[in-house]
């Protein structure tokens, strides 16, 4: 079956100029997928055009007037802007044009556009924000990073349900583990609302692994890592921050004089392999977790390649039917903690 | 004036293996300084013989029976276990005999105990653990970093002050900038408490940027960086598990084949600067903030050179005269902000 992907062409730092190639790219890695550029007509039909394509059965552009800016309000976003990109793309979800749809625009805008017409799942308050990030030998799925500042035990819960089909349907593993992030393994850790949720967790019928620590994110120590959105944004942030100090220093010290310079040649094949392995961009695509139907979030400043891998991301996720896991796996938790 | 420090001599993993050699160092490189070495006095006198030291009025002996445990529950330590050489090395401020001490035990257990013996400076709450972090061009410090798990607005913004004397103190800046960590750098970011924290210290009597980022740790946006203990513990060991990620992901990379041995041998001077540059031990030395007296917690795992630059940290605390800062710079906020 072909999975089509709706896209807000509009949205992110550089608009058309990168989703519309990334599009392409997607299109001839993954045979069976199909593409609807959501944007103005004529700006996509002129990109598509320099990029020597033109649209067909696989790739078409649907038109929409308005664009929702990157530092708009969600809500006045939602309440006036009816026909921008990023929410006919949502409606082509809705209305099963496309299996899932992916936007490099304001974040909380997509987040309320998409909770508003899609609704969340049975079970579920509150979506929340998922992407992987990497450890040394695979990679470990973070929620929420930021959709939930306040979450109560039971949002951590949903989380850790989500989470843990998220892994088990993208990535085929059987039981993944589920980890609650705190500030120590004992179970006593951790202010109130987290010793709740770590009771509601080992009660639930996942993988729950108990408490991790910051430093098991990198290092692998579960699947999936459940947190609130302000501690998951901050820890996201953090590693960003640090990724980019730590470049920086290497790149410094390469340049420093015409000697290290030439090392930093001679060395160039492994720094390239290492540069690759760190690549943030292959993490690039974050999944709005817990709504009726697949929504994927770039980073607003991808290029092609990095919009490319938010784009896989959405096609895997309607590959392997996660909607359906998660309503089913969301009752039965409920079933099991008698909420 | 000499500045004499109590040191724990028989916390962390490594106990006087380390310490003792830690403070002949110390001793070596700061003509003003004085240690007491509180602990088991055979083991001690034993491992000074070993250095080929003894005992002067420069480092002197302070015996003490008991140890506390790594592990030990810190109401516990603080109840039973009166003549740790934890305790006596908090003891030896309090009285006066030292200006400051620093320990590689149990977190819980010496924050429990300093503040039981020293008691909170006025207008102070709850102390603080504070730490700097690199940056590309200097260093961020940032709290609390674990001692809170639940904050008020009020606790955050005496952390900010705190930090900003620290700051002041310690890096002799005048007006150092203070940041509180959130998801967003709008005002309207983040839970009810940081929210109310931002109100406070935009009204304090200190350089106060607005909200920082994540990123903005490692970026050195602002000198002092604000979180509640939780968000900071978390950022702390996320931080400490990607670097030991990235640091791996070298070494597996220069050593996948004899010729990128080869180049990794080539390119040692610069790989050497590089490890420099990133290493934690440099950064080993967290200050309890907010007692009435110096107290700095060294990483348990601390080897010889990180425990020196805890050793540091506390004697130039001490030299700084940061304890009387405090305690003005907190009452002329609290006049300010009304409280």
């Amino acid at each position: 079956m072909t999975v089509t992907v709706a896209v807000d062409a509009m949205g992110g730092d550089h608009g058309p100029a990168v989703t519309v190639a990334a599009c392409l790219a997607f299109l001839r890695a993954q045979a069976d997928a199909a593409v609807i550029l959501v944007g103005r007509e004529e700006i996509l039909q002129a990109e598509l055009a320099r990029a020597g394509a033109k649209p067909s059965d696989r790739i078409r552009v649907l038109h929409a007037e308005e664009l929702v800016g990157m530092d708009e309000a969600p809500a006045l976003a939602l309440k006036h802007k009816k026909n921008s990109s990023m929410r006919l793309a949502i409606n082509q979800v809705k209305s099963g044009e496309a299996q899932c749809c992916v936007s490099a625009g304001n974040t909380g805008a997509l987040m309320a556009t998409a909770k508003f017409v899609l609704k969340t799942l049975p079970g579920i308050d509150r979506p929340a924000i998922a992407t992987t990030l990497p450890t040394q030998s695979g990679h470990t799925y973070v929620l929420d990073l930021g959709a939930n500042v306040d979450c109560t035990a039971e949002h951590l819960l949903q989380f850790g349900i989500m989470g843990a089909i998220l892994a088990s349907a993208v990535d085929r593993k059987e039981r993944p583990s589920v980890g609650l992030l705190n500030i120590g393994h004992e179970e006593i850790k951790g202010g109130e609302v987290v010793r709740q949720a770590g009771e509601l967790l080992r009660q639930a019928p996942i993988n729950f692994h108990g408490n991790v620590e910051g430093d098991d994110v990198y290092h692998g120590t579960v699947d999936v890592v459940v947190c609130d959105g302000f501690v998951g944004n901050v820890a996201l942030k953090t590693s960003e921050g640090l990724a980019r100090m730590i470049a920086a220093i290497l790149k410094e010290e390469f340049s420093r004089s015409w000697l290290t310079r030439l090392l930093g040649l001679v060395a160039m094949p492994v720094l390239k392999a290492i540069r690759h392995r760190l690549d943030g961009r292959r993490y690039n695509g974050a999944s709005l977790l817990g709504l009726r139907g697949i929504v994927v979030k770039s980073h607003g400043s991808a290029d092609v390649f990095a919009f490319q891998c938010a784009l896989d991301v959405a096609y895997h996720e309607a590959s392997s039917g996660i909607l359906a896991r998660i309503t089913e796996d969301i009752a039965a938790a409920g079933a099991a903690v008698g909420s």
